[in-house]
């Protein structure tokens, strides 16, 4: 590369300082990382000698542990191009300009930052697992404990029918864990490695892909060379995953927001997560329902970005993807992390309001239709007949502006006389049975639905998968971490061996 | 529902008639469909009697043969709310109106309409499957007659590497192997069938959703009611995908188009794919080419249409994951069926230009890093020295504007003597072949490199992946057709149960 | 160009079929009248000959009159390789093609094809400016009306304050007349003729711009060449004005939504546009506001397709901004059709529950800050006295349960006492009337503010701002109907001067 | 508002820590202005006595200076719910709390945010506008003084026509001058003052909005004060106009990188914006290039973040609309500067390698065109035995493989003859002369082609537009300097004031 002084100085002002910023603030250690593995594997293959590795790897060390001190304050400072350059001349200095060279044999700038990209993209697919997988937690956690808890299941903004916290909790349960799926399968897009693409063809040298894919804690090598450079998938699939999730997410916050607001008030959101007003006490501003909204879409709006970026450019290496646009997406995770941090807590400790919900369900006559089923299975009389009694029945509270609690025994023999030609058999107790939502959700055993025994089979399942998960990420996290020992250990002995050579 | 003629005109006009359009464009079949299969489960299990269900699915067929002549011209006549209701009326008017409202047991509006939807999508996502595979099938194909085809790989928008056609759309095809394997995630998500979940929470009559899922193809039920309601990342998920496809696709098309320009001209383009001037025979447009790309763009548009229309809406039955919008994504299929089918059989047309290909490799000194690297190996020198002597010999070319091709043994071996200060033991024909393309790639056969051998291994792995996508898209296809099979038979039992009863 | 029966099959079905078509559907006539503008100025600018001028006028005539008859039937048969070669060969049947051909001088594909998409994006805009201005009409005429109804405002969902229905749809009606501002100046952008830039740098014929845009009611010449062809900013500018407005009035119905829910109630939706159960009559399902909001989704997605298209392409003469992406923009102008045509009518059939927002804006205290600044006034207090008199007040009621209708006058005199150390002197009935929401609205008169003479002067300023935007959309429609009759005119002239010549 | 000790720990680790970090980034100056300027016209309209204010302003000063010094380490607490609060526990400690309470006298949060976040959009507006009429002036420059440097326009990626660097400019000033006029409107839509609607709908104290307006420096006073604090356009518009301007530039770039290719080689690039290679000389990355596409794309995404923040949120105050997400289009800002910044430089030092330019021009024939028309003109002939003329020569130099330059007088002659049945009359030196790219421009005179006089009338309106666009983003940061003058001496006279008193 020519020499940096020779940039203009609107070109380090506008690019390469923020982008050495970029990588200081996000990717150093990274660098060093796959540094220390191409040293390691060169020597094992000896295309290093002993020696000269063993210099490398001690001047990566003591790089290492100054950046550590250093980092946050480190400057661009137009003496090197960008940070890769900045590493080059710290180790040349350490260890001798032809040594350092030797670094570079057989990679590029190319493989380098794509393994890079992946490598921090991993870290923060693994961090977000372990979120995903503690709401979810707690969600079916909660999902259990309310399983009885009544509560509202609107459809187009009004109440349709009464169901249970728990089993609105495991619907969003089970969106999760399948949100929680595809981020797993874009960590597998990820979880490759493009080391030893070199620029974009690989090298002429004997150097090991399978080996630097493994110090690296790679599950595999990326294949074709070209493509290790070129094809910006991982990057793409794990932003579109986050994005899909956050989209989930805020839907299910816009629930939320409507079923805190007082006039709604079935959930009852407690001091700590509120803002109030001491004048108007009934002013509860349940903000951060709000807050998660828009971490939401801003967490959207980033990994949109993202995907923007790559578009309609060329299919090769560009710097479209490279570190700045990866810092978007990285914003992405935070806004995710936040939200998934703070939707845990909340609906750890939200509750419900039973009186609220009960007194809605009556005046809203939901449970009408299930009287009307109720009728057909215990008077044996046709669907037809029963919803004529029913609607005449909800006509008239509805003129009385009565809810269905109010029901009039003797209006709905008459009204049953009237479609039937004969007396109901069930008696006052029965028909009023029939109309609570405690009766509406037992007789819903279906698979997916509210009844007791048809939640506890879902509950069962969802912490099935839910155990799935954390094990998937977890043997992911074991294998980074397996893979950062094996690498520490050959190192070691790449020194140890020169020391005895 | 209330009368359809009282609905507001601007009602009608602006979303009734649109809606009543778009389900008879699109999703009339799957209705008449799933109308079938819950007759005969409902027959199947006691909840409708034998002669009711035949009553219905004779009228059910009577209509389909009537719809298949008249569904073109069929248009929203405020008779009815929408297709749902005409269809009824229509049944009602085969049946009588008793027995045909026995055809809404157990069900709703809402698992109905999400099941339509689903049947729809995976239709799509099964012809989207078949195209992407026939063009893997071809990149493939071509990429093994071209395995040795000479072309330029660029990094920054300039020459970087000689490399393959083959193993640059070895390349491709991995890419869209992987995105044919997120199609089928995708497929997964939206393979699961929601009838039973009725209005939100199921039902209490004894329906078998396992057999719904049976007799309409669904690889399993979606558990969760709430969820088969609420939760719209089937959609989400599968337009996600679509996205990342025709991203990764757009980036090659800015490729091909590069390639195809007049000043590089690697890329010939035949005559069925251009539009020419008579009076400027060397303007061959490649139109094609920026069809590709605008194509590309317009199916992602629509596609972030589709998650547009869900972001901050409810968690819950909402219309803003009906119809309107999954014909928007439907425009999305459209789109990347004409660019998968256009690019199939484009990819399989154009030729690369040989010796536009090697004048460019030669004039802009690409090769000349594995000279370098050659003679480190045969002279046995250091990178250093070997990277100066090359260093002086590409600045002597360039400053008389030469091609490597014309690289000057005397001034190489002048080089040689002072950087190494011997004279250089290779010859000149050995230093002209270190210089050629051919020896450039043949020396890569790292995993993923463009030497033969190790294309011919990926080759292989391509196949073998191919194979696994295709026979993964077949046996969901064969699945829905026998499916449909079986639907047609448990009818016709199910009517002459009934003639036998 | 190329013989059209040379191209691939494959390009005919994927690209050159599909274009022919949206061509027939939205460009046939604008094509023609480019045609008779552009056969008038030649013949004036004497670059053809009366007789071949007057030739042509009449074959455009007669097959203006064909194609009127034939247009929805007409398809695409490869003969020719898109319309306007078909346009060309019918021309050269009916004028031979000597002279057809001479209709090409000084132009080309490039200056016609943008000067025609501007030509239907100029239509769509007056139409879109019409349906605007009506709705904006409605809503100051409803706010006009209910100046005086109550509402509550909200802010985080939950009530903060009262305001009127007036009020509220000022706000609106200020918005969306911002919204118009913005669709004239993209009006203005668009409103430029690109005639005479020829293929991208003018003609060295001497054809006249000036009189070309006049014949075809543009405003004025694009000037730049190059830019006439390159630039896309017509379209982008009018899809970004488009996507802001859809966004505006999504917002808008967001709150119609909350309003017209069960639990709140403020908003009354007639029976014309909801969607009921006979059997639970208190579900109302406001449909039509779900349909507003995903018809703003689709429509801003739509818009933000245009963009996509358009992002990352080359600043010059490219497909990405013809006529399939700008069919895609129509779609945008047809979902704002349906938006504003339904709102327009929506807005002016509901009404406001009046009991149902007193109620709440007793129960939610929202009145108790102006209890207490009229305190301040009234009796000389302090801010800090009077808040925490009302503080004190806001607290008995809320634990109590009680609105603030059910103010206690002596609890007021004692928390009073406390906070002053002397009795009030406001007696009961003044501490009544600064507690309701009249008292709350009347003292709000500051610009802007919901008491009657603020609104008398806002309602006023609207009727102003509408009545300019109004003129300006008619001046513009008016100019395109002059320039049509000017364009009849002069097309007559010519062919009478060729009879008389 | 309530104690913020009682928030939940994830909630202030989550919203507000973050949420206050954002504020010091970027609000804090302009609430202190806020509250000076509320101070001055509380105390003006005898709100608040002369001491008061006094001692409010006081405060202010100091805490300004405070700040100052400390800002960068200031950190979130938790003592206080937001740093509006901390402000004004500071002003309290300084003042008392009675003192400092009264500043909030006829206001809100929600009029002083909405307001500052207009303050501080309007700076960046006018940051924005300065850099690109500096990018506006340096293109208008250089192509003045490269109004004769030949280049080629490309359509569909194949040269198409030469033209004129001063040309191709022209173009692209146009466009950004019609950007910087939608960036103007935008401006307008922002520069008014929301202060005064306090929580939504005004106060009934004798506030003055208008003086408010006039000493924060805006236009004029937003009008409704439920639109004051619900709507979200002067955000939007900005975004959208921004965004449209980087997609503007972003398709410049497009060409800049494709005439800067190695192939192309048209634009030559000076060392100070390549990065190259010692060993590959010819390989010169242009990558700055690439670097202004992602911050284009970036930029446009982080203005799409914004949109997609305001999507679907209700009409009213939302946090949707506040700090954070407006941080996010800050971002786009920043992207935009450093677009702007570099692109300016970048333009001004490239150059354009004229015997490249000359080389492809011949290559292509691209000026055979303008042959045929020269013969119309000079041999009386028509166009059609034009065009069968230079078809015939064009196909023989294809053939032949050369470039226009060697056309042959007999191959003309022939070919003319046997066209037109007789001898053309223009000479050799007359036919070269057509065919040359300086023939071609100089006849392309009309309105907007490249022609000097063309050209030189163009620059001219380029320049009066310029200055007219300069004119006003000056004025009203004229007006800015003017309204701090006017606060400050307002401030000072209200001390005073005290003092004296």
């Amino acid at each position: 590369m020519s020499s940096p002084l020779a940039h203009a100085p609107v070109y380090r002002e506008t690019v390469l300082a923020p982008l050495f910023a970029v990588v200081t603030r996000h990717h150093w250690r990274h660098l060093l990382c796959v540094n220390r593995a191409h040293a390691v594997m060169l020597a094992e293959r000896d295309l290093l000698t002993a020696a000269d590795a063993a210099a490398i790897l001690g001047a990566i060390d003591h790089l290492e542990a100054h950046l550590e001190r250093t980092i946050d304050t480190l400057e661009y400072d137009s003496a090197h191009e960008d940070f890769f350059f900045y590493v080059e001349s710290e180790l040349r200095a350490r260890t001798g300009a032809d040594v350092a060279g030797r670094l570079h044999t057989g990679r590029s700038r190319n493989d380098v930052d794509q393994t890079i990209l992946r490598m921090a993209l991993r870290e923060r697919l693994l961090a977000l697992g372990a979120d995903l997988a503690a709401l979810v937690g707690t969600v079916v956690a909660v999902a259990r404990r309310h399983r009885s808890s009544l509560v509202v299941a609107y459809t187009h903004g009004q109440p349709a029918q009464p169901t249970t916290w728990g089993h609105y909790l495991g619907a969003f349960a089970e969106l999760l864990l399948r949100d929680a799926d595809r981020l797993l399968h874009a960590f597998s897009t990820v979880d490759r490695s493009a080391m030893g693409a070199a620029a974009i063809t690989t090298t002429g040298l004997p150097i090991d892909r399978v080996r630097m894919a493994e110090l690296l804690g790679f599950a595999s090598v990326q294949r074709n060379a070209y493509g290790c450079i070129a094809a910006c998938d991982y990057a793409t699939e794990s932003y579109a995953a986050l994005d899909l999730l956050l989209l989930n997410i805020g839907r299910f916050v816009q629930d939320l927001g409507q079923w805190a607001s007082f006039e709604v008030g079935h959930l009852q959101v407690p001091e700590s997560f509120v803002q109030r007003s001491s004048i108007m006490p009934q002013k509860r501003n349940p903000v951060p329902i709000e807050h998660l909204r828009l971490l939401c879409s801003v967490g959207s709006g980033h990994c949109r970005t993202v995907l923007l970026a790559m578009h309609n450019t060329p299919f090769t290496d560009v710097n479209d993807n490279e570190h700045t646009v990866h810092e978007v997406g990285y914003a992405a995770f935070d806004a995710a992390h936040r939200v998934l941090a703070l939707l845990e807590r909340f609906v750890g400790a939200v509750t419900i309001d039973d009186a609220a919900v009960r007194r809605h369900i009556a005046d809203s006559c939901i449970t009408m239709t299930e009287v009307a089923d109720s009728l057909v299975r215990s008077e044996g009389i046709s669907f037809a007949q029963a919803h004529a009694i029913c609607s005449r029945l909800a006509r008239t509270l509805a003129d009385r502006g009565l809810p269905l609690t109010e029901l009039s025994y003797a209006a709905f023999a008459a009204a049953f006389d009237e479609a039937v030609g004969r007396p109901p058999t069930v008696t006052d107790a029965e028909l009023r049975r029939f109309a609570t939502p405690e009766h509406f959700i037992a007789v819903r055993d279906r698979i997916g639905g509210p009844a007791p025994a048809a939640l506890d089979t879902a509950f069962e399942e969802y912490e099935r998968q839910l155990a799935l998960v954390t094990a998937a990420f977890d043997a992911h996290r074991e294998r980074l971490a397996r893979a950062a020992a094996t690498l520490t250990a050959a190192a070691r002995q790449q020194r140890t061996r020169a020391g005895a050579g």
